[in-house]
């Protein structure tokens, strides 16, 4: 049990350097100075480079989905649940759940020219993340919310491109109307195919806001 | 003069290899090693790590302007301009012309965590690219072409953010949609704001189409 902690300990602080200096960064030697460890004691956890790198996608992702996805799907179902996951993503990267931006938007860019199992890991990652969007679309359109002809593929790629585009214009170009500009667009594509049978009667971004709203 | 050639040439290999193996990895000894050159040849040109990636930023930015800008000012001022600047960006991904995919969305993912030189050195070449898209799409509005009320900078996050996007979805997810998606995007967001005076007097998405559309 202590063994398992210290592993996750090790983890969250390997997850948080990553973000920053690139999951290739990423290595024994780099980590141990980080930590303040010996290398070997850090083997004894993660055999290889590669093992650590693998171990620190996974954990990436649990947070990912513990800060993301698990606040939003308190929401109703259907097009609040959709409104809750956009806002949640926007704010986790408003909040620096990891201080380097999105972890998984930093490593899909930076493994996506080579291949490798850590690649394979982080498109399992974004593939998931993909598939949990479209089916928050689906079940939207299922509830009667969204416009019956909505291609979920579609939107879930337009969704996650203005996510990406709200991470990079905050953390690179420090713009701070980053998230305004990307809450913005996504209202207005989402409101676009909204159709008329909103819950409660009202407005269906507000009524999201209620339940999640990020300001 | 010889020199300059031998420099240029160096150059563009290390920008094809910092696209596929970051930035960050483009070391003096790694480049060495991949141009079978000496260290100590390399070093004669560029004196340090930071210099090479630096003149590495530099020739990616001219490639950029040389691939993307120039054959897109050839269209006519205006909207069938700001068309033909989308295609020409989502058509410089899909014909490799960095192999790792964009070069400066990686780098922007890579570095917008680390202060420094180099981040600073991504950052201008970044303003600059958000600076010519708003001046296109400025210029569309200048000539009447989109609603008045248009946000440069609004639009141009959002233009920018389907074009990472794209690249994201065809370079890690091998999305073979990517471009189909991204362009229907982009054709409605640019449709939504079109103003009825069209060049021509013919729908200025097809317009542009003749002038430099992908497919």
């Amino acid at each position: 049990m202590k063994g398992q902690r210290t592993r996750a300990s090790i983890l969250q602080r390997a997850v948080d350097l990553a973000s920053v200096e690139g999951l290739e960064g990423l290595t024994i030697g780099r980590l141990a100075e980080e930590l303040a460890m010996s290398k070997s004691g850090l083997f004894a956890h993660f055999g290889s480079k590669e093992e650590l790198q693998l171990a620190a996608i996974e954990s990436a992702g649990q947070r990912f989905i513990d800060t993301v996805m698990r606040p939003a799907i308190e929401a109703p179902r259907g097009y609040p649940r959709l409104v809750a996951i956009c806002n949640s993503w926007l704010d986790y990267v408003r909040r620096r759940v990891f201080p380097g931006g999105c972890f998984f938007a930093a490593a899909s860019f930076e493994f996506d020219g080579r291949p490798g199992v850590v690649r394979d890991a982080v498109k399992k990652q974004m593939d998931d993340w993909f598939g949990a969007l479209e089916r928050a679309i689906r079940m939207a359109k299922d509830e009667g919310h969204l416009e019956a002809d909505v291609d979920p593929a579609q939107l879930a790629f337009e969704l996650n491109a203005l996510f990406f585009g709200a991470n990079f214009a905050y953390n690179l170009r420090h713009d701070e109307e980053a998230f305004a500009r990307a809450r913005r667009a996504i209202e207005r594509r989402l409101e676009s195919v909204r159709s008329g049978a909103t819950p409660l009667g009202q407005p269906a971004w507000t009524t999201a806001r209620r339940v999640d709203f990020v300001d």
